[in-house]
């Protein structure tokens, strides 16, 4: 079978590059999908494409309308979602992209710090586990798919 | 038809009495639900009745798992969510309850000031309509539900 | 067993009242629910409440996003719809709620002239009959709620 | 990830072909579906494959019983949906099929002039986008498929 | 608990009325429901409603139309199905109402003679039972609702 | 796209053959799926596979367990079902098929003779069309997934 | 809101009597729904009801069928689950409920021993809590419906 | 048509490669799945991975979060389910995959000795038949897929 895993979240460090990278040298059968991460790009596309706004709440609403084509279809085509939360930024559409899996009953997985624990308790109790790394998001992924650690 | 409304978030202001106090002036046939809002209460209970743990990790979740019960069966039964976010904490709760009810269908309505905008977009961007006082929510759901402004 | 009714489309004759007094005088147990039928309100209520918009688009989206908080889940509720069409208007909205209640499974029946025949020829297919009149709509609903005809 | 799009509403000028070259020239992963968009052969086929109906309203329910099992089936396996009305006719089916998709939670973007903004607010409201050209469905379809622009 | 049960099927011999004494003289918190039981009603009553039909096929189809919308909607309403099977008519509806019930999940009883057993084994293979009597009928519906025998 | 059709009921004639022959002459993206229609193994393999029974009733269960796992999946796996009445036998299990199908919101086509037009009008009014004969279906199929004629 | 809970599982120590008089001391607005709890009647009712059996299989097999009517028609309008596992028998009905609960989306809490824990890892994490105690459980139901200790 | 086929329950004997060898040797379009067998990491890879816990409870769900993604992930998408039962260990995990996919509407075959029968009276009455052996399970499936026996 082959899965596919969705990379919600945080877009400011590579953990996404480097849990590629780990499934590729893993040799797992997974194809890898995320959002728009190039963040101009998903800020501002919305009013590019289907005209500018000038008041700032219909800017961000058109590009919102559009990213959520795209995060909502790959979410529920994929097997399996990871969540990141950083450091920095409020990030609720990381917690809402929990919500949303949790709903359709699709299993995540967080990806945070120990000092996000006690924010994140809700949002940590609906996933499958928590990890502190994406080297342990890889471990997750090839035991659940291959069966066997490094 | 008799209406359940179900009030997410933040639990610092007094929201939610001013909205209970609004619909119940209004006359509206509205049951007003809530997740837990004593913050002690929400945090510690899960570990007092069901065992204290030295991890507070698992204090956290085991308090998370039973203030899931309530949340998730209150959120599904209701027919409108309203969601709260206020200027501080991360409330990622909240947003995760959006995610929720997008994803089951559910009609919701953010409530927050402007300076959350865009970091709510996409939150704002799956909801119904954005009030920015709990008046307005009253008018929402006076208009909604009879039809009619004061 | 109790049931629910949603009369969906045309606002602009006394069909709505017809129906519901027919309803009365059969006796029948069904409570009757409707749209907001006053078309101001229904057009500008969204930006009154919420906030009033330059851009005609936005006002118009922001009341359409409260009344669809009404119509659908009045539309999940109930368990049989009646959608009207007029022959004046484009009256999109009512094919909408025709198409949102046929994916839910959700019975209706259409009422409109025949001249409106074969524009609403999709419309009419995944209904469960075509009623030229309200008296033959509140036939309907007698036979169908009660067994009987008058 | 492959996506399937399919294009709803008005049959009588070539925006079809225009989506379907612009896609084609973006190098997308893309199938685009459509309803049969021959306007005789969607009207008639029924009753020639089915048997002729002497009265037309038969006539006219034997070929929707048929273009319904195309235009569900190819919705629902389809990922996003264009829904473009013209100024000529009443495009029922079009806002029929916007419902439809509204209701499976499937995620459209309308296609249409500002003309219509009015009568179409309801069915707008439920979209993540309103498009006024082809090329900005092809943008649409760009961005939220490649993550780029031209 | 409240329960609704419906009765399927054959409409010639007086099963509903034995099974509706025998839960009223049970005590039974149970209100049960049934399609319209008058044959001719049941034929006609669709084209009287909604306009003669020269053509018998379209006939049947606008009775079928109403009947319909009756019969699924307390099918989907009701806890437990009853089907019964006669001796007389191919009574199609019969197995048709019973398949109905199975895809939704909805838990059926049938009711018929041995001498039909290898010609519904598909149906009471999906069945929770299979009862030879009215009176047995009564014994399961009192012994799954009250957990007790005469 | 490819389209999977399951061809239920009667299996005493040829018309699964002529079907899928009229399918192969077209060209069709289509793979057509069926019971097994050798009729003493579908009565008697799951007593044969899983132990014989002395009770004829168990013994008819035990097959149609197992024919169960075959019918329904491939239900739920393809678009389009078509389900065909014969002039001798009961064939409870097509109604029933059709039924599952109709509860599912998976379209079907019935194919029979106008003998049976009365007692099937249920079964045809939850249909999206009825045939008389193979070719007439392939033409359906031809024009529903081609969107052409021969 | 009223809350519906079911109790599963062990039928041979009196915890449902305590939760019982523990909801009722409490002044919770909440029904408690069961299985039938009586052993014997429990296997060998559905045989007394609709024919003995010789093979003690069928016989399980025919009290089984009419037992699931009730426990999935209660657990499927239930609010909450509480799952009770004790120290004889294999109890396997009460994981089964658990994992039927589990699909469904239904929240449930577990009940047992820390013997058992290893054994019941799967069901455990798929619950919201584990309880030790029948008081637990009340204080659970407690603390989730009405937001208070005692 | 390929079929998934997930084989779930007892992991100390050699059933599942029985299975998968006579699938093989019937040549049948069929890809097995099945849980992570190995007993040791099973239990403790969670924990290996996202950080020992010194209470064994923990040690234990941190492992059951892991195993989920997996087993409900292939159950959800395998088309039949075998469920093994040993004479050994509570295997209650196997019960709750039994309850899941009854829930799903999943088809399942159980596979145990008769010993067993009276203690999984109701997970056997959930299934479409009950085995004694890896080869009649084969035979099962060799019957279901293909239509015939070796």
């Amino acid at each position: 079978m082959h899965w596919q895993i969705y990379l919600s979240g945080e877009i400011h460090t590579d953990w996404r590059d480097r849990i590629e990278k780990g499934i590729a040298d893993a040799g797992l059968p997974v194809e890898v999908v995320a959002p728009v991460t190039d963040h101009a790009a998903s800020d501002d596309r919305g009013a590019e494409i289907l005209g500018e706004e000038s008041d700032k709440f219909w800017h961000d609403q058109k590009g919102a309308g559009l990213n959520a084509i795209r995060t909502r279809t790959l979410i529920e085509k994929s097997d399996v979602v990871v969540v990141r939360f950083g450091d920095k930024y409020r990030q609720w559409n990381a917690a809402f992209d929990a919500g949303y899996a949790a709903a359709l009953g699709k299993p995540y997985v967080t990806l945070h710090d120990p000092e996000l624990d006690h924010a994140l308790k809700e949002v940590d109790r609906a996933a499958q586990g928590t990890a502190r790394s994406a080297a342990q998001v890889v471990d997750v992924l090839r035991y659940v798919i291959a069966g066997r650690l490094p």
